[in-house]
């Protein structure tokens, strides 16, 4: 048995982790931290988890946290910065759901957040947490910087025909649309119910962190610099992110389908639906899974990619679990078989 | 393995059986009918199924479903009377999700469903499926009627108070209230987005098909007759079922909480909060839990129990397998061990 | 033209208020105040009036208010109570959309608000504004204490059956269910979509501060003690109210419908449906109607009132305008005859 | 006043006409056809209506349309091909919602529709009804084909570039989130609560019939071929159409913000908002506004213009109301200054 700890357990990917581990037949949940939640069982915050667990939120404390085999944060940016160091100095591995390492340019992450990035140091080892690109690396990582949502259903989106170098020196465009899960747990006025429900807004065009995140992946892929288009949409629903990814591949000779089919064969978390699907986001509700549908336009030849995640699990949660899960030697799907809920 | 078919699968309870049965640890799906649906992949029609099953639909068949051990029905009512009878020869055992097995009363069944009685022969035979009350004829049953939605939330949360016949004789009050779902997944005006979200209503306030067999159950639990108001109403969400029931107990000495807490001590699937709680739908969204939280109002002396369930799992689907372990004498929870999808 | 200030203008009934009262025909806005908002256009907050007003917020300023003919106050509780006597003191008329007049009796106030009652000298003359019931005394008022939104549904439902004696000492259950707007538009971790959206709870079964309110009002109708039951609920929509009001009438001898439609026969704001029906609340989304349907139960006799008013208008800004309307001697209806927004 | 008549009342567009003309204050609502209501109170389908018109449905019948001023058609494809002449030829003039007149090309018509067009005769008389456009012809036509939805949305947005000839042969792009009244009050499984709530997708990506229509709009603007994708999701909400437009003007020299304004600064129902503004389509909920913002990406250069409508309203029956305006000489915003319902 794994056992695991979590640092920050009281947000939706706190909680969805929690979900996911409960159930989990080779983890064993040790330790769940929270300052302001001290003493308190998780399960009176979280009544879904009544009768799955007797744990009780305490005060973060490294020694009881090396005591686990992984330990992953569900904190808000900046936390894993001060806390990691000394949780991989006790042999600990970690797994960062925020994202403090996501961004291998150090000045770029001080850019986008606004504060001093407080693990340069730790940059070289941190391994972005993307199995369907990454999965050698993850095997032997020590510390994970799990993708965010956006850069997730993105990236995998745009990977077949990046890696393929079929798109280009020209415009992409990701046009993605998020439900209100993705604000977190926090009490703001944009993410209540009467302002969020019953409407459909863009945000963040001028600039959002994701940005820098999705460009650094592309570029990986292409090999080359990437001029991308990010526009995020509040979406009144909880869970799923659906992006809709614009791209022009001129020599595109191949069956774009078989091209797509092919590049995903193996993974057990990337489902490309037949031509001409269009997939909803309801069908990976809860879910690990990402289902992608490619199309391209009749009159103008644009391509058009439809991809969609939960976001609160490949695009956090599940996503971490399955990093783990490589990391452990485990079968990759090891507690990540849920069907999704639907209706 | 427990070789499962199921009858009529393109209802909502239907995929809601597959979602539960596909991950089931000792039940092997062999056939799912549809004869509208003949020959679709199951997974073409519920995408959430695509990887977790390759069936496909075909025409309801004796002797394919004969060969199962155990047969659900996920029909409209009056198909299982017409054909539970054969499949019941060939020696496989049947659950009926559908109403046509709930109420003893053939007659009082022909008042409500408007149309004869098909199988009354068979009613002797069929046990009510509520494991909390049922549990030793479940395990020896071989026709099950599976209670329903509004039926199951009410009874389990006036079970203590009338099997210790804390009641008089007066009025009891269920005002329930349901999410969409349970009106299926038929193409009707009243269930369109347009028409049943951001707005609650009442409806059936004359009188509603699970009225006689909620009365049933709770007769049967006091020993006697009971006078029930019962008054549905159309609440704007997916899932979940909220009893508010009524009642006044003015011979009660004990205490109310011990007195939920003892009878359900060893219920799985049945979680009586601490005193004080409003459990919400929300913490039962995907998983076979009962949640029960009683008061007294202070004023009145009035009994308020709330009880919510997700109706298409401890209400249909979810309550449907629990008989399955209990028949084939598997641990109850065996593959209903869902977490709830929060948020 | 009546000259109108509002006090508290960036919550919701603040914002409906701005919405009824642009498009009024003899009303002219004058001055908005709010401390934190001070000097920012209305229209930047709420982009819906965006060319129907110039306005901006300013500080609550006595002499400035003071020049209108009305003042609104669309504040938490407490602020009326410091600032009434002030303004009414420069002759200019109050209309609390506030808790603070709403109770006659102090020391109850004190004891739901859980805070000195800071304008004891005011109740005498404080109004309680359900035209309903008050229209003669509104016409003269100086003060009115606009009722709360589940008072207003129940009252109303209530209103025939205690006026005229119907029934006798028993127990009124009043099972009411609102749309999250009811909670304001503080950021409260409650009200978020991912919390309160697709769920259902009851809430404050222990005591709500609407309880108090609702019991002066039918014990003024029924002109003696009135034993109540409310539990209200949380219903994942954005407007609404339904209260689903139970009582016995043993002794009622005479035509039930009858009874309701002749109480409301000259009523702008009640319509009593036919016989049967099921109002729902978006047929009263955005306008002033309070629509009311009444059953009695076949088999148990308990008459079964149905209540649905938009919280944020007959439950508060339009009722508001209403009691404008008449004090200041024009038709009940003017500037509020929106049609219900259905879809 | 002006002699109103309506075909086909039974659907959205029909209700909401409703909603808009019994308050319009020129307008007189004579007749309102159905075939299969005929008889039916409208408020008997249309609760909200209650106390607004007594007005019953009826079978179509040219001599009584043939009395109005002016009939509407809120029909399905097709209806409006075979009774429009018969009514023009009364002198009635006819203001069609519906797609029937809305292509020029009656070719391109039949090939998307999938029937022969009825009426070729009447296309050369027939105005395209977006008076930001074609207001002079608007004023003095017989027949109005008033703009579909997402039409309408993109054209208002993609105009002041296309008129200005600052897009270049090149990709435009129209990413288009519509709520699900959009696709009508039939009884379709696709728009049922419990499928289209709490989930996103993107549908007819290989064809959508309101691809010809937009297309030929942008074109008349251009003056030339315009080369356009155009992606429609299905949005969990009732209302509102948000359209995110993509487009590069490498030759734009000018202040883009200050083009949209100049280009509207006369338009009663185009409001563009402040440079940085992200609206929100609950901003124009229920009112006949169209909210556009403009932003420029820092780094791409790409043009990224925001606009939302009430897809019931702007995008259907307030604009049809706004070409009756238009056509009988009343002030444009006659019985359409409704404010948007926020929240």
């Amino acid at each position: 048995m794994i056992k695991v700890g979590i640092v920050g357990g009281t947000g939706y990917t706190g909680v969805e982790l929690l979900r996911i581990l409960v159930n989990h037949p080779e983890a064993e949940l040790k330790v769940i931290t929270s300052r302001s939640e001290d003493g308190v069982p998780v399960a009176d915050m979280f009544p879904n988890l009544r009768g799955h667990t007797d744990l009780r939120f305490s005060v973060p404390d490294v020694s009881t946290l090396g005591e686990c085999d992984v330990v992953f944060f569900a904190t808000p940016h900046g936390v894993a910065h001060s806390l990691a160091q000394e949780i991989l100095d006790t042999g600990t591995r970690v797994i960062d759901l925020s994202a403090d390492f996501r961004l291998q340019d150090a000045d770029e992450w001080e850019k986008w957040y606004g504060q001093p990035h407080g693990a340069r140091s730790l940059l070289p080892q941190a391994v972005y947490g993307l199995p369907e690109v990454n999965r050698a690396q993850i095997k032997d990582a020590r510390l994970i910087a799990v993708p965010g949502c956006y850069p997730t259903s993105v990236q995998l989106g745009y990977l077949p025909l990046l890696e393929n170098n079929l798109i280009p020196e020209q415009m992409l465009i990701a046009d993605c649309k998020s439900g209100v899960s993705g604000a977190g747990r926090g009490a703001k006025v944009g993410s209540l119910l009467c302002e969020a429900s019953e409407s459909m807004m863009a945000y963040g065009v001028a600039g959002h962190r994701h940005l820098p995140e999705i460009r650094q992946g592309l570029q990986r892929a292409a090999g080359k610099a990437v001029n991308l288009t990010f526009v995020p949409h509040l979406t009144p629903m909880i869970r799923g992110i659906h992006s809709t990814l614009y791209a022009q591949a001129p020599g595109l000779k191949d069956d774009l389908q078989a091209l797509f089919e092919q590049r995903y064969a193996d993974e057990p978390f990337v489902d490309v639906m037949p031509a001409g699907s269009h997939p909803a986001t309801r069908s990976v509700k809860g879910s690990n899974m990402c289902r992608i549908a490619v199309h391209q336009h009749q009159h103008t030849g644009q391509i058009i990619i439809l991809s969609v995640i939960d976001n609160l699990v490949k695009g956090a949660s599940g996503q971490a679990v399955q990093n783990m899960n490589i990391m452990f030697g485990l079968p990759e799907d090891t507690g990540l078989n849920q069907v999704a809920l639907l209706p």
